[in-house]
């Protein structure tokens, strides 16, 4: 965010407006928010956008604050820069009661970051191997978490219904180490996976998972295409992490070639280096972890 | 299908034995199937695939045969060779309901066409102009009925559960006028549509209409390859139709270029020359009207 910028302020109560001058006037700072944020690759963004900057402060979603206790752990460390607050993708009056409290207390997002997905649940979503072993409700539920889900965060931040806008005119989130630049737009990164590519797909299965990632990736588009269209000042990319260690691809390691198994860290360091390159010509792409173009 | 041929006997009552030997033994014949057949695309092509051929039979489907009066009109021509069955892609049991009743009749099909979809409904789904217009019941509505449906057609059809494969060693239905090839491979061809093509995707809106388009277009991708690997003579691929004079496309033609609005004789006309044109390695593949590839 440039320093002394001052955003026209929204239509609010004084609370609202204090909050947003709060962090409006925070030299180097920003908004980060992280949805999908108790584990994975969702808690280590939050940890390094916490650790590699001084400042900015960043908003923690998840569906049950009071279990993830890593986001407790980093809170205590980040009192002041951490806010910790209830999101469900599948609920949108949770995503509504989310945009309403960072609204009044930020205004405004530099960074929004969707990172919630589901692979595999015991007894109720399981990456099927063949066809006859899809169930209607693996597909239904895999869809709304992984497409509907996040397509309705940037929905309900986006919405003129609520004041809440993602930002325009300030910097994106500088990150650690890195002479950032100045940004003229915010940035919305969806995980997304290479096996949501059907340009790429040679090998088949895991029907719900990979559609529902392919429609998150042509929503994604649809969306950035709106962006661009109101010339608002926000980029929408998708992001491929790799395979990264995490409980999500725990079940499915073996096989993965030695050197590919990522840690969260390894990943989620490559992710924040292709955000803080994202250029306002990338958006509505594909990136992998390594800056590389993955076909549709 | 090659006369004489004689396909492995399923394993199963005299009378489904009885019904598959009628089939099997009638020169020129085969089956074929088309889902979603009560009204425009799907209705058409019930009709080219009697009108054009002198042989072979038809099953043709829709949610509620009592309704389909052009159906039925139809079937009071085409008594011997049309059969007309309930089904509804977003109810399972229907699915099976009507493989069991194909099954027993006809043992095998040459060709599946997936021609149900939906774009808008009154009141319940309306093709979104922008982002602040998506639901999520018409995201989930879209990707029941455009996704799931299909893929979950193709796996009751193919599931060895039941004992209906798409069949083996049998031709292509041969259509009208041409010399057709016998083939050894069957057809499911899934009706898409250009707008799920993601690198195609310059305007934005539809979402929910094109998320599940594209979503259908990497689970057809998926099957093919899942097909491909098991070595089943099944040959997967997806049609766009161009815009077509029906009821889906009636509340948006207003814009579409002069010549640009095809009746649906002359698409589907143009959709039986793609399939009867389809090699085995044009499985997986996204196929215009005029037979050009489309990219994902």
């Amino acid at each position: 965010m440039r320093v002394g910028t001052i955003v026209p302020p929204l239509v609010g109560s004084i609370r609202r407006a204090a909050f947003f001058c709060r962090s409006a006037m925070e030299p180097g700072g920003g908004v980060a928010m992280v949805q999908g944020a108790s584990r994975g690759i969702g808690l280590e963004f939050v940890r390094q956008l916490l650790e590699k900057k001084e400042k900015g402060q960043v908003i923690a979603t998840c569906r049950d604050p009071s279990r993830a206790s890593f986001l407790q752990e980093l809170k205590g460390k980040y009192t002041e820069r951490l806010d910790i607050l209830p999101l469900d993708v599948t609920d949108e009056s949770s995503i509504k009661a989310s945009t309403k409290s960072i609204n009044e207390r930020y205004g405004s997002l530099n960074l929004l970051i969707n990172a919630s997905g589901v692979l595999s649940i015991p007894g109720v979503l399981q990456p099927e191997t063949t066809l006859n072993k899809v169930e209607k409700s693996s597909l239904m539920f895999a869809y709304e978490v992984n497409a509907a889900g996040p397509t309705l965060v940037i929905k309900v931040f986006f919405s003129n219904s609520f004041s809440v806008r993602l930002s325009s005119h300030v910097a994106l989130l500088k990150l650690g180490g890195q002479t950032a630049s100045e940004r003229k737009f915010s940035i919305v990164a969806n995980l997304s996976a290479r096996v949501s590519s059907i340009g790429d797909n040679g090998l088949g299965g895991w029907h719900s998972y990979r559609s529902s990632k392919t429609a998150l990736n042509q929503l994604t588009k649809n969306i950035s295409l709106e962006f661009a269209r109101r010339k608002d000042p926000i980029v929408c990319i998708l992001l491929h992490p790799g395979t990264v260690d995490t409980d999500l691809s725990k079940p499915f390691q073996r096989g993965v070639p030695e050197g590919k198994l990522f840690t969260p860290e390894f990943s989620v360091g490559k992710l924040l280096a292709v955000i803080e390159g994202t250029e306002a010509s990338d958006n509505g792409k594909f990136f992998a972890w390594d800056g590389q173009q993955i076909p549709w």
